[in-house]
């Protein structure tokens, strides 16, 4: 992940790569890039911006060590609670560095969850159809399942909605409700990567909105997006939906 | 029905609409086809076949009159059961008349279960989606259910075949497995017709096989080919399969 | 078409049907429903709203009615001009009537092209698939194009974009360009009623975003809305974005 | 390409890995398997099949070893011309050593595509949309332009078969007619890798068959599925169809 992002940033024109962090390989150098095993590293190295994809135990000093330095922070990393993200939002309302934490950088995936939530107060019925490869355990996807919150919750200011019926013989046919009024349909295959559709219905039409993310590499243009923006974006912004005017 | 039948059958180059039996509408005539409520009309007219869309307490008097009268019969009536099948396989073993009956004239949605079937023994996994209105009070849906029964009968004969891992928290999420090692998704929404997907799975690749049926007239071309097929067809059919060269 | 409207309205449970008008019904009468041939049974019925899906050259006269009489005007009549908007703007300024004139009131289709639109400036690549019955006479479709050319400006504001290159020994396989960046590939089939997907690419991901009318009724739920809507809308409102929320 | 193949292989229950051959990497050697520089490391192994995946101009030489040494041979080397496919079937006439070449090894592409042909008689219209990445820089693709002529045959038994209409002002917007009848549009895309539908349709309905490679390893199944039954094809086999059961 560490050298994806290297490799993204480094061939980005509008980016330079200065500096990569790892503890791993500290020593090893490239390019003119300071390699190092600690965050001094991207000090020396001069860099505005410093991209965190570890771990949520590394993360917080990380971040901590950025705010006190004045370097933007980037953080992919995962797993991070509730009482992280207050500290990360202290840490970093001194006005010295700008902070953006995503929980999913995939631009094509946060697009779709929020035109599905714009869409659904204007359509009687949605239901969700989530895809993945057979080696999945987890059914739904937690990319579904937050869609369908979100969803659920839009759908609730409109007047007169009314569930689809449906059941019958073999009620699971119907999928999960996994949120009030929308159901989740899970498909396993051999050969799927990520894929998930809306489908929106009102009277004669049918909307679909869907993302296929075909690629391990399908979060990156976020993660560039977000690495020139946070200079711009002041204090904490939790999500990549205000850089896309969303 | 019967009248989008005659329509269909007045506009195809290839046929004469000669009568119509409606026991509704007798002495009504048009065009100069002769309207009777009984089949004795179609002896008549000098028709060569009689098309039997009524219901299944009258289909088989009137395929036994056809029988008797060297009239081949195209018959679409739902709901005969066994016994009715072996009276007609009977009637129309004599050689004067034959009979073609099917569950189901949508051309494509035969050659969807047709492919879905011949693909099946080559990928690891498949799912069925079937699409329907929001008024559909069952669920899966006829076809998508007997789609299922001969896909698995289809992969049994794989070697190494296996089913697709799945459920979690959710285990509706899955679908409901129809029939064994196949699971069945069914969508309802507000402004879908009856569609069906079968996606099969294997490393690197998906192939979709999908029926779209966005109007009634979906099953007439499959009516109006078993019409100029039944002359040619000794005996008794079941299915336009071997009409499509299946 | 007004018949449907008609109907349209009767069942909505927020709406009354008072007043019908039709050159070609007068005197005819149902459900305590006024049918008259000319403007004034709308007057005399008491309406609130008038709703006008006639032709260009009545359209005008019908709205300066409206306006005269403190009546809301909703206008899907199609083929008026850049002058009779502006009469129109001016009609609805004295603030006894509103009007809400849209060029295409199917809900689904409005959302995808503003989506289509928010989406194009995140994305290095987009082409638009419309897909329609055979007996369409041309290509690519009204829809199409106005999408087209909404991507193609929202797409200008975008650092670095890059139009996809293509081409080679059959160009025309690479569909039209009908604005500057973006392509449209027209499907013409038996069948079809009327499709359109937007597909936008960046690396590893894909967003399709796609609207299906499968029937005439498509369009409904958005006059419907627009005549609730339209008490609301101080003025004179082109296109039924605003009342999405777009 | 060649280290694919053999890790596949070697995970496969049903074969073992005995040899590889590469002028690159000679005298390596891992878990057993003979690695060397020329074919004779596979007659030392006594491997049963050996899989040509290189260049046309060592191809025809690496099978006549093959031939010469009952070896059967799996080829997936392109580019061979018509004099190479004849020299070849001369060489496994013999009845010692089987070999079986195929320009396409991946299994859903090679059922869609007999798939559309079956279905092609029995619809009014056909197209085909291929969808590749943005990189690619022929159009259409090689699959669709093969896909395109099978079609065009199959449709010309058709009795009163009709072209779909369209054209008007961009008739690039409808596409090249790559054969008589058949049009195809090529979608470029960043993001996408490679992937076709074929859409096929009559009154009232459309049958859509899709094939989607979503990654590099689409070709193996077929890879593995030939090795295992060419030792059953006596002689020269061109083409998966066969073993596919087409």
């Amino acid at each position: 992940m560490g050298r994806a992002i290297c490799a993204a940033v480094h061939s980005d024109p509008e980016l330079d790569l200065v500096a990569a962090v790892d503890p791993a390989i500290a020593g090893e150098a490239a390019e003119g890039v300071v390699v190092a095993s600690t965050p001094e590293a991207i000090g020396r190295a001069g860099a505005e911006v410093a991209i965190d994809f570890t771990v949520s135990s590394a993360a917080l000093s990380n971040a901590s060590w950025c705010a006190e330095n004045a370097v933007h922070a980037v953080i992919g990393t995962t797993g991070l609670h509730e009482e992280a993200f207050e500290q990360l939002a202290k840490m970093f309302s001194q006005g010295t560095a700008n902070c953006i934490i995503a929980p999913n950088f995939a631009i094509g995936a946060v697009l779709m969850m929020r035109f599905a939530e714009m869409a659904a107060p204007w359509f009687e019925t949605v239901e969700i159809i989530e895809l993945h490869h057979d080696g999945k355990l987890d059914a739904p996807s937690g990319t579904a399942t937050l869609t369908a919150q979100r969803l659920s919750t839009a759908r609730r200011a409109r007047p007169g909605g009314s569930p689809a019926r449906g059941g019958g013989q073999a009620p699971a046919a119907r999928g999960s409700e996994t949120a009030p009024g929308v159901r989740v349909h899970s498909v396993r295959l051999r050969g799927l990567v990520a894929h998930q559709e809306v489908l929106l219905g009102t009277t004669g039409q049918i909307l679909t909105i869907r993302h296929d993310s075909l690629d391990r590499s399908s979060f990156m243009p976020g993660v560039l997006l977000a690495t020139k923006e946070v200079p711009h974006r002041a204090g904490f912004t939790v999500g990549i939906e205000a850089l896309l005017g969303l």
